[in-house]
């Protein structure tokens, strides 16, 4: 194994880059601007350029890098191929093809930033020390990443992981943004938490912190949950009802070591992790019912963490 | 790659086994009776003393054999350990050590039934020249295995691929096997089948084929299907949209190239295909929405081809 890797976050605004050494150390990280301008065609030329300025800052030579790994926000085949990327603007991208020609053919993978953070928090972050784990994001919407035998699961179609298009409500009359209703994404993530919110305090309600809250959001939900308001404890059980009964279908199809809960609102920290983890007990196959539970720690150096971790493996 | 290899799928009553050219080709294949008394102690060394006749007769040395490969029913860690396997008898079960100091060090390896058929399956039936499957066996049950990368999904609880727990029905009073409620298993097993029948011909209902009877089981229900009976058209409807249901929750999980449909109730054939895929297709995440759905073809023998093709990886 050589000493050095980059792993690369490629977001919708920026990159975020990491320089690491291969055991694991990050040494440096920094950010570029991400310029999706002509379909995204100076993106990888942008960070390549990037690299080649860091290795000169530190004397780093091609010969001393085992790899670079890229994460990116749409869906990667097993090759690193990209179909299309709305985000980037790219279609139809050979993302390791195009970055092993900028960089002196340095060896390259791609892969889809959720399933990426995953094995970034497998090998550094909350679910260390595990070959198998499901890691669940619960940001703007919900997000996933699978990790079976130490390796993510892409899926044939790039779906792998998923899972905030699992159908929980087939009564849901309101469309999630994939089309679809009833999609665990419309409940379990921040925006689904504040709808949640808002329906229930559209009722008759007992009095509540959350009706002197200007807008409500999921930070506010989980703020008087903390201070015992009874209103906010309806919320959070249905919200953590939703999420655990669905963590325990997912457990029957991959029965992973460790869930590992990040994104936003994962903020909330432990209570969230308490109130998910005893639903998923409650509903959980009798032989998972004692899979861990964990909070992402690694937050937004995630993706460069299990970018690299890629080009290791 | 050596010549040859076993391949045996131990069942309550009975071992099947086959010797196998490691190139997939199935040379002969027998059974055994299991014997279950005495904690199951018999059964390794029964299972051994056949191989070994088979070996003296076909003129096989142990340097000939690239391994034995078991599938047994019961969780199976991912080293062969087996906590506990009650229709076998057996405790804490070390399969490959027993096995290995039976057949003078010949690599042992073993795994779960239902995951190892569809190991099979992917290697020489309804899968051939796909990695990533899931396979869905309807029998008396449903059971399942998934296979990611090539590998069979184990799990950290040997709860990988057991798919007929997902929970479908939530509101479901009565108990499934499991001690839990609404478990896919509870419709789409062979007695999931009957008994959305029965429950459908106990109310008004226009006049059926089922109605003549003498004893509904899942096969009159599609014989009568198949010949446009409206009553089985609502039952096997109703059937598909539950299996087709859960089946593209699984997608938005493990993003398989195809599912593979086997047990006896999958013998009604294309029909019952088409039925469960055009469900599937309603309901799935866009871009799983083509995922291919075949028929199991190995029958019984899935078993032995998958637990042969483990010790060839």
């Amino acid at each position: 194994m050589k000493k050095y890797g980059f792993g690369v976050d490629i977001g919708g605004t920026t990159c975020k880059i990491g320089l690491f050494e291969t055991s694991g150390k990050l040494l440096s990280k920094w950010e570029i601007p991400t310029d999706t301008q002509e379909a995204g065609r100076n993106i990888l030329p942008d960070i390549a350029s990037s690299l080649r300025q860091k290795m000169e800052e530190e004397s780093i030579s091609a010969e001393e890098l085992e790899g670079i790994g890229i994460g990116l926000p749409g869906p990667v085949d097993g090759n690193g191929l990209v179909p299309m990327c709305v985000n980037l603007g790219w279609k139809d991208m050979d993302v390791p093809k195009e970055m092993q020609s900028l960089m002196e053919g340095v060896p390259v993978k791609a892969g889809n930033d959720a399933n990426v953070a995953a094995l970034g928090e497998m090998w550094q972050g909350g679910g260390k020390g595990c070959q198998n784990l499901v890691m669940v994001t619960l940001g703007t919407g919900v997000g996933g990443g699978i990790i079976i035998h130490g390796q993510i699961v892409a899926g044939a179609n790039g779906a792998g992981g998923e899972i905030g298009h699992i159908t929980v409500n087939p009564h849901e009359p309101i469309p999630c943004n994939c089309g679809r209703k009833g999609c665990l994404e419309q409940y379990a993530s921040a925006t689904g938490i504040t709808r949640l919110a808002r329906e229930r305090l559209a009722q008759e309600h007992p009095d509540s912190l959350l009706d002197r809250e200007e807008e409500i959001s999921a930070k506010s939900v989980f703020d008087a949950y903390k201070r015992q308001d009874g209103v906010a404890q309806e919320i959070v059980s249905k919200f953590a009802g939703i999420l655990g009964n669905a963590l325990s279908n997912i457990a029957c199809v991959a029965d992973p070591e460790v869930f590992v809960i990040g994104g936003g609102v994962s903020k909330a920290g432990a209570p969230l992790l308490e109130a998910v983890e005893e639903r998923y007990q409650a509903a959980a196959f009798p032989s998972c019912q004692d899979t861990k539970f964990a909070l992402a720690s690694l937050g937004n150096d995630a993706g460069i963490y299990g970018s690299v971790k890629m080009v290791l493996d």
